[in-house]
């Protein structure tokens, strides 16, 4: 007998999982019709700060495969149909054609929800002008290119995390002048102790970037319905084009209305396998919370690598094998032109909010042999557990090769090594590559001299 | 009562040693000398083919620490000096001063034997003209300089390992014409698996080395003394410069004499601290032979983090400290040029040889996403146990930004992860860093599914 799979939303997460369900499973036995509300699938959102910058040269590089590629692997993909509502009872979901606007219902035996983010976009004043984006979708960076186009010179970035300090970037690449509003007193202040953000300011002011740190939007002001300024609690910053980067919330609407648990944090509740709180109901991707690692608190961390992991695991097993979703760590990367910034596992407040005794170090380090041409200054930051010197998180930020030295911290946060133990280990060595004793060696072996 | 350590070498494992054991005891408690018979105390070697080749500029940048410097952190340094006898027996050395040619006996509380390891160079016909040089010491550096001052314009670099590709660099980054002999059928064919190593030969011939392979060397001709030309068993190459890198092998002469045990693989027996078979007698460094963490056979592994680690560790022990040295992976990385290449654990041929069911898969992976600018392809080649999965060894040769990923798998490796859990890992991703899986993750998921 045939099962029929539904699939909520066609990106990263729902159309792997619908190619790992098709990889799985003949035609014969399960069908897959994958439902998305925009004209895109699985394309890469986090290349679209790149895209507005001008390094990735044209918008279809970003997609990695198309509807019509999916059809041809045997998913149903059907683009402007959103899904607004899931009865359980009746194992059905109700379908609304957006073009058409004829709504439908559509019967499923397994159902994925992966409905995704959006962007965190206060009510402000103003908010509404043109010119005002967020930067989420392949059409909103064709929004922002078209304003440049039309001679957009002032941007206004709001908010300096991972997206605002890679949109700030891309529009100094493109000619604007760029000023960057943040509510904290440092950028990358959700994701860094304030300990290792200061070269993160120094090299966007270095770049010529008019960072107003400590400052909150209040309002936009339009002139004729087009943007012309930020109002913020410290003056008024005229403005052409401003794009607004606050981060995103699981888009949970239509699984809390069906009455499908939803966590603290905002995101659908899911076991190891993915399964939510119904029966025949799984879900993935931004819209879930996963397990943190290291804190064990239930998290939501949207990333596609996360995405793309458990779409995949949640097609094997609706498909009737074994997969799971082992939790993360946190880890993330991003630059502000040669400057990279990653961290993994616990900052110092979060390893305290957590419950642990933690104590941190700082080391400072070359990227090369100190003789070698190019060598790169970094800082590293370990947060250790005070006595064990269980590592529990990790902070880079430093010049070209730095930052991918995140995934041995993460490696050994994964397998829950102390500073002692990571010290001791058989990096690589040549003077093109590191010091002697690797900056990581070296972090360690201070953290285990301190704890 | 203070006690006298002696260590025979004064370059990175000695004066590791030397400088831990100072900062772990008083001048008043320690008395610490160095005997070293060069005249340079703790330089950078593995620099040698990076000042040969102009990318390091001056010869001093190499040397960590000099004699003074180390002499006015308290350790008694003396250069020229060279250590001809043990008497474990009297606890006493025989130190012959090279300049004076004096001989006499020095005692010793502690003795740490750091003699390091001498390039291997065959009793060739020839051998002894003027420009066959080894590259093991700032002075042969300093006469492959002065000869290529003199005119030097054909290199011939016999040895196609990680000496042999860096002098290649090296001298082609001088404009000499250079051909490399090499007798196994590929470069670094006692590092890689044979498939891993075609892109390197391909990337040596694009840059202009004329690669002979399969080549054996038979001898040299000279010209009033001087070198002009390499015979080998498939012709004649003119040459007006020859270097030879065929690896090295520990030097124990002085040791063996003395009755301390010599392993297998050449090297002097410690265990985890660093002692050797006689009492108040340790070694470190390239002259010792170490436990490899996967297959479990002593080896020898001449590299400068290990020499480090080691002296650290036996500095600490001798001082009356905890310390020990946890054994080796095999962890090794180089390039040629743009291409970079590394390794860690077992190869194939080396899995099936330490008795593993092995089995190995190959991934062509992209260092950033496809669609970002600089992207460069990669490929990873990982050695696995059949059944539990268990990851045995891995090899990366590709282009900016692949040969550090190997610390990962290092990292992976030093756990004793599975590729599945590696598969599984919370590594860091953004466009300009790595596609959405990164090249471990992919690698690593082939190999679970083949396992």
């Amino acid at each position: 007998m045939q099962r029929r799979l539904v699939i909520v939303g066609g990106d990263a997460a729902g159309m792997s999982a619908a190619a790992q369900a098709r990889r799985s499973s003949k035609p014969e036995t399960l069908e897959i019709v994958a439902f998305e509300r925009g004209t895109h699938t699985s394309y890469a959102a986090c290349g679209l700060p790149y895209l507005v910058g001008g390094f990735v040269t044209a918008a279809d590089k970003l997609v990695a495969r198309s509807p019509e590629e999916h059809r041809a692997r045997g998913i149903d993909v059907r683009t402007r149909h959103e899904v607004i509502a899931i009865d359980p009872g009746a194992s059905t979901v109700t379908v609304r054609d957006l073009d058409g606007g004829v709504e439908r219902s559509e019967r499923w035996d397994a159902l994925l929800i992966a409905t995704g983010a959006e962007g965190v976009m206060p009510r402000w004043p103003g908010v509404d002008a043109a010119g005002v984006f967020q930067l989420r979708t392949l059409d909103h960076a064709a929004m922002v290119e078209a304003r440049i186009a039309a001679g957009a010179r002032r941007g206004v970035v709001v908010g300096a995390g991972y997206i605002g300090i890679e949109v700030a970037e891309g529009l100094l690449a493109r000619g604007l002048s760029v000023t960057v509003v943040e509510r904290l007193d440092a950028p990358m202040g959700t994701v860094l102790d304030a300990d290792m953000s200061g070269a993160i300011a120094e090299s966007m002011r270095a770049a010529g970037v008019d960072l107003r740190l400590g400052v909150s939007v209040e309002g936009f002001e339009a002139d004729g319905g087009e943007v012309c300024a930020v109002r913020t609690g410290a003056g008024t910053i005229p403005a052409d084009l401003v794009i607004v980067g606050l981060g995103v919330r699981p888009n949970v609407a239509v699984a809390r209305t069906a009455g499908i648990r939803i966590g603290d944090a905002g995101g659908i509740v899911v076991d190891e396998r993915l399964r939510t709180s119904l029966p025949n109901v799984w879900a993935a991707g931004d819209c879930v919370e996963s397990r943190h690692r290291i804190s064990g608190a239930s998290v939501v961390v949207a990333l596609g690598t996360h995405a793309n992991k458990q779409g995949r695991a949640a097609g094997t097993v609706i498909a009737g094998g074994e997969a799971s979703f082992p939790g993360v760590l946190g880890t993330a990367i991003t630059r502000f032109r040669d400057l990279e910034i990653a961290r993994t596992g616990l900052g110092e407040r979060e390893a305290a909010a957590a419950g642990f005794a933690a104590y941190a170090t700082l080391t400072e380090a070359s990227s090369r042999a100190h003789y070698f041409p190019g060598a790169q200054s970094m800082r590293i930051k370990l947060v250790a557990e005070r006595g064990s010197g269980r590592l529990l998180g990790a902070q880079i930020v430093g010049g070209a090769g730095s930052g991918k030295r995140i995934d041995v911290l993460a490696t050994a946060l994964w397998n829950r090594m102390t500073v002692q133990e990571i010290g001791e280990m058989d990096l690589s060595y040549a003077p093109p590559f590191s010091p002697v004793w690797d900056p990581v060696l070296l972090a360690a072996g201070r953290a285990a001299a301190s704890r």
